[in-house]
């Protein structure tokens, strides 16, 4: 047996990381010795722990100490990381090291930098003369970019446990059913008020169940009163948006009555003709055309919006990104300097949304299948907060808080 | 091959009856020569069929009259309906006749005599001296009880499509899911008060995610304003109603912070065992124990309520019924007369409930689970509603849009 | 009040078309009078029916007209087929007719032409001269295209309830649960061999589930034994099913254990990097890195596949067609001349397939999520079958039943 | 603030109790101090930890003891357990202990006595004479019973992680979705064989899905060749097996085609009163009615069934439990020494068999509906795994699993 020495620093015990560690080391049948342990006496206090850890061979030790990075491992005597050259265009050498969405640094000729636009399943390429390191996807590897190998001079900030009273820490990592729904939309709303007083950012991610269920104008007013800062969705949403400006229905639905309406299954291609007729989304507002609604608001309060394409798209409106790792890249960017994600009814986007989010992003999923909200709960920390509800009307409710809220102020 | 003559008269064709006959016998590997179809040229005209229908040899067609017979066949030349005594209790005769939930009418003597109490998957009990027929349960089946046999003499009105327009006429037999769910709402809020208006009797079937999930005060509110005729429920609706009003929470949660209390799982206890104490809710109610919520304005406005048992209960409570059998009757009495059932976030009883209701009663199931819903409006008929939402944000919306439209009139 | 004669032939009963027609004048507050009617007196006879519809106005009728079109409905003096220029690329001339997924015939100077390549929510252009009609998307439409406007010399051929004794005719429009499932599969690995004795053609459209859940070597013997002719998924598929190749893990997995594998999220962006490297999947199967699986069988037999891209995607792979609309046109081609699609685990792909497929293709939906399973069913008519069932129990016994239908004959 | 010493022992950091405890005290807004803290070394020592609680005052001081009592504190000066007299029959005395699902000790006279019967949320009846400690339903309570009050003199030995390495070890705890199934199950048949060959004991929780999805000749298999010690169920799996004897149906659906046979929705009724007739499903074995199915293997085999009744219930049979507190205790007294309980494809029944079972029984879940086995993991501690597949395919893999390894020792 080998063994190597390896040390942890921080709310070990409450935000569960001593635990992970020593389960982690159990399921991959390594043994471990803990030599020394502090723990923190009082809540403020970080805890500290060195322990030796033993794999049979240099393979198994080699595997235990890339899991145990993952929570934050360091070895105890840190060497400079190590990289290589890309052998061509997205093909990466030996060894390469793939990131977590945790605060990640690398150490460089002895000093600790801390990766850039850090996001999950990607690579990390160094720059040792600017002191720099920077996270990127397959695809943007060119040949010859030094790409991270190893963990060697790798250290992660694993995500600790809010500690602040909020609602996050109370509900974070958990999926909400059974819950008195009113109060914990005001408990959101509180969140949101909150966040956005303190100079917070809010990204909304939205399905188009947002139209069909009655949600609609909720949003437009939530976008006209500054609470979304940018909003990531795809043609359907803006389509059917759209569609309810300009015929009052939404996939041919009466968005008054939720009856069909004769003739309504053609309205959502006119619309899609009409706003390219009128040479976009932008200009459609501008003429009049748009009176109303999601797309209307983000255009009038210099709102952006990406919309991303997906094969299941009719038209497309010209504003879609119909290139998906075009559109990728334009979300990943939009999604800078953002605190929270509010998920509203979308799968597909709230999936690609919370694959490219860093684990402190705050993140509220709303949807009314369960298993779509604990995926996307699953891939979170303390920062996500799932709820099992009708989209039609949560979103008009909590915007109702909101208001409230800011009366009260 | 041998044949027989069978006739349907009604809203044959939209109401569905003659493709679903025709659809039978195709299935059934049967064939048919229609001889006479006089269809209504008009939407308020009846049509009227005659068909001959052929079947393989006796025990074919046999198969083939009986399904004919649910969907309303009638043998042309009508003779009177046979039966036969129960050789012992709780044992049928051969050839028993099986109900349907539809309005049934057996011919005794020449008469055209209409079965009370009517009810699916039960069996027919005449009187013919007395000219009565009665639907029963198996094991309400006594020795000698004269038994109805086959399917001669006997009439079926299978349900058409109501035709006044309704939201049951549009909704009916559907399941609603991104529909825009305020205005659902609304509408069926308008059902409800034409309902109460027009003398009808509501009963409401609860499950305890009504007391979780924030609901229970517009449950209350309704039965306080008459909307309610009769609760149908079980143990756990009840004591964690009144855990609420003793103890501010429900199965152990703070009801206004959603947050899990301590020393909380001992409330749901603690309550059962106080009414017992008292003697039973009402006593609870008079004694100032339970001071709010949907016992005390079931108890305080006299409406009846049916707590019936299930191997899940803790306690239980004084006033529920622990012998299935025995509940399973206390709620087909309480049901009579009823013209609208909600079912609200209950499988059990919902289902239970669904089976004792005949085809003609209205019926709205609110779920958050969609196989559930699915499930109760597929036994129905145009006059089930099914909508896939949250409860606890539901029915406050509901009971305030009945309050707005009482405030109208 | 204003009238216009419209006529219909076919199965219009058992089919349930008359019924339709009728319910959908009542729905739109339209009055009908049945001027002819004639009954097939046989199964294999059809039916011809004629009736008078009227609306309230010109608008009111038009909209009852646009209706009933869909449902096969022929002005009974036809006229010929009206169309006017597209203004733009991409803009549609006012009043442009929307397409259904039935076999559509459109009259041009007094003859019927078949509208080629037809499917949902697209728009007719038509060559007069040529005597052809196209079916496009609406970002096919160049500035100039003759677009068919209104529904004037337009014939539809709504789907007709199978006749013949197969699954589909039993099966067809319903989702099934609660059913014996090993004897359900037995019917379906019948339809299959038939289909392909007959020459037929069958699409499978599979998602990463497929790998996860251990029908991956199911589905790629079905492959090798000439049951599939083209593949239709995404980057997930294919990366997991090589992950396996070359890893033994599916997204980190060990596939013969189901627990994570130690450095196991590396696994997937390295076989990315490996294929890439490699020059793709055809090269990576030549050079011998790929050595089984899905994706080596569509190479070694030759079986066109079509990877469209999501926002979702690591990588992607090279072969991955990241224009959505590329991608969705790829598809489209792909499906021509396919009889039966068979649908695996995978709710984006599908829905974008089956938004494709003419209403007479046959498909058959497994997922283990009974809403994506009844969403994909919905828009079919009766040659779509649902199954609620886990696609890695379910897919190894469909094989298995393939496998000893051949042995038999 | 005011303060106590409390002390915890066990495997306290890789089983997740000393996380728990701080989470706990953090939740609950107290403050915590740790005095001593000794971590094993190795994996297999144990660790102590002594810490001081600080509450705001005596009451909120007692709420943080309370829920930390649940977690296996004891308090470091052990005092003997105090308890009264039950002030009538089902009436608690003021300040009663509710249990846990937990093996759990009381100090009588400064001896640790172990409770007999645990299971949760019940009282404890102590005998201090006899030197012993009885867990009870609130309805078993009788006036002058000597119930258990506060947490004093109570100790709970809260679960552990599984250390063997095992199935259970690896799932415990967690539901199984988009795994490899057929490993999956095949590592259950070696759980489920080697139990058996140790002597342990199974019992089977089914629902009628059983029935209508081709499992029940698995069920009936597994009952026959003994890997089944006790079956808990209700009517409706009963009547259906029976149904499927008699007349080759489930609910009327012949079970070889799944298609609704004529006449077929009589099938059960008749069932039911056909083994009324003979006496009972004993009787009906004896004379020959019933032939094969999971009903015949148990009486055949002597294996005890309990039929749990429920307000949804047809007939019912002669053997159903209607009373539900009757029910529930035979099923309570049915589970003593059950070892391992397998949940098949039913919701009441299993959550009530939950509910009875100590945390150490292993328990494995099968339903199709993720919800379900959600729900039914997360009241089980590492000793329960969640399956969602279809229960149709699931067990007659299962079965065939099983006999292989049968064969192979």
């Amino acid at each position: 047996m080998i063994a190597r020495e390896v040390e942890f620093e921080g709310h070990l015990i409450d935000s569960n990381i001593l635990p992970k560690v020593l389960d982690l080391i159990l399921d991959l049948d390594g043994e471990f010795e803990i030599t020394e342990f502090r723990i923190g006496k009082r809540k403020e206090d970080t805890s500290y722990a060195r322990l030796i850890v033993f794999g049979r061979d240099e393979n198994h030790l080699d595997e235990l100490l890339k899991e145990l990075h993952k929570l934050g491992a360091r070895v105890a005597d840190a060497e400079d990381a190590e990289f290589a050259e890309a052998p061509d265009d997205r093909v990466l050498p030996d060894g390469f090291y793939v990131t977590t969405n945790n605060p990640t640094f690398v150490r460089l000729n002895g000093e600790w930098i801390e990766v850039e636009d850090i996001g999950m399943d990607r690579v990390i390429v160094v720059d040792p003369e600017g002191k720099r390191a920077y996270c990127r996807f397959l695809n943007e590897i060119k040949k010859g970019d030094l790409v991270l190998i190893g963990e060697k001079g790798v250290k992660i900030i694993p995500p600790e446990r809010p500690r602040k009273s909020t609602t996050f820490e109370f509900m974070g990592g958990h999926v909400s059913t059974e819950r008195p729904t009113p109060n914990v939309i005001k408990a959101i709303a509180s969140e949101i008020v909150n966040l956005k007083r303190n100079g917070g950012k809010i990204a909304v991610v939205a399905g188009p169940a947002v139209d069909h269920t009655g949600a609609r104008d909720a949003l437009a007013g939530m976008i006209r009163d500054g609470y979304v800062d940018v909003l990531l969705s795809g043609n359907a949403l803006a389509v059917h948006d759209m569609e309810i400006s300009i015929f009052g229905t939404s996939l041919g639905m009466d968005i008054r009555t939720g009856r069909p309406v004769p003739g309504g299954n053609r309205h959502h291609i006119h619309t899609i003709s009409k706003i390219i007729a009128a040479g976009g989304i932008k200009q459609a507002v501008e003429k009049g055309i748009v009176r109303d609604g999601i797309m209307y608001e983000c255009v009038r309060n210099n709102v952006p919006f990406i919309l991303a394409g997906s094969i299941r798209d009719d038209g497309p409106l010209p504003e879609v990104v119909t290139d998906t790792m075009e559109a990728k890249k334009a979300m990943k960017n939009a999604l800078k300097g953002v605190n929270m994600v509010i998920m509203l009814a979308s799968m597909l986007h709230s999936i690609a949304v919370g694959n490219l989010l860093p684990s402190v992003v705050k993140t509220i999923c709303v949807d009314s299948n369960p298993s779509t909200v604990t995926k996307l709960v699953d891939r979170g920390s303390h920062q996500a907060i799932g709820i099992v509800t009708d989209v039609g009307l949560f979103l008009p409710e909590l915007y109702e808080n909101i208001k409230e809220l800011e009366k009260e102020s």
